[in-house]
């Protein structure tokens, strides 16, 4: 078995407990939500300057606006009053380094069977972006529409950029 | 059109980039996924002490595990070498506050139309852990599935516990 690494982390939420201030309310004081991908570096807090309680962040592979991204943006609107979308996706994501068609097919090599569901993959990351920006305002279950921002974070740099 | 906070977090991402320091590589350090909700309370840098580059962060309303989520784990394992998993839930969910049946009829009387996902309401969190940990475990596209760890976040008190 390959070794852990949740005693470590355990630990750590041990000492975040012992400092622990105020609880906050369940509604995202911005009105925010964002959606941006699961890579490593990038520390939506950090990169935003926010503090706990600010607003909703939503995280998968690539930040692509799947059915599930949608699924949680309506509950954040129109459950938690959240009301402005800020969507990140970002430069040498994981997404760009597999080929669909052969990355399926290695699968269902593997495990005898195809994976039930597409992987997402997108060459052009500035493409990739306004397609998720396009994929929201489309989406008639989201009562607020207006404010749906999309940018390209630059992981080399640490640039936050409009896309091209 | 209602207030956007959009000008105040680029400012803060323009702060970012200034004092940006080394890249870092696309592969986790700590070889981890960590998987939880969306809600504005769980800081998932500072509840786990995590550095830039440790983890995938994979997250969504309720933290609950959906296809998206393991398309996310698919490619974390099987593109970025991860082979742990952390899935955490929290007290005071959203996905606790709805009906699921009274909110899709809700949706669908103010739409015209019934939206295309569930969005998978549940009361117990501890239950919903456990249903999650099981979830990643039987997913057969996953390299790695001993490493698959579930707890509760208690967001009024700051504590990470195991579900009962």
């Amino acid at each position: 078995m390959p070794h852990s690494v949740v005693d470590e982390l355990l630990y750590e939420a041990r000492l975040y407990a012992a400092r622990f201030g105020q609880p906050h309310s369940v509604v995202p004081d911005k009105h925010l939500a964002i959606v941006t991908c699961m890579d490593s570096r990038i520390d939506v807090f950090g990169l935003f300057g926010l503090a706990i309680g600010d607003a909703h962040i939503i995280r998968n592979a690539g930040g692509i606006v799947t059915d599930d991204v949608l699924r949680s943006l309506v509950l954040s609107q129109r459950v938690l009053r959240t009301r402005e979308v800020i969507l990140v996706h970002h430069t040498d994501c994981g997404l760009q380094q597999i080929h669909e068609a052969e990355f399926r097919e290695k699968l269902r090599a593997d495990v005898g069977e195809p994976p039930p569901y597409e992987f997402g993959a997108f060459d052009d990351v500035d493409a990739a972006v306004k397609r998720a920006i396009q994929r929201v305002r489309e989406h008639k279950f989201l009562p607020s529409r207006d404010l749906v921002h999309g940018f390209v974070y630059e992981v080399k740099t640490g640039v936050l950029r409009e896309p091209h």
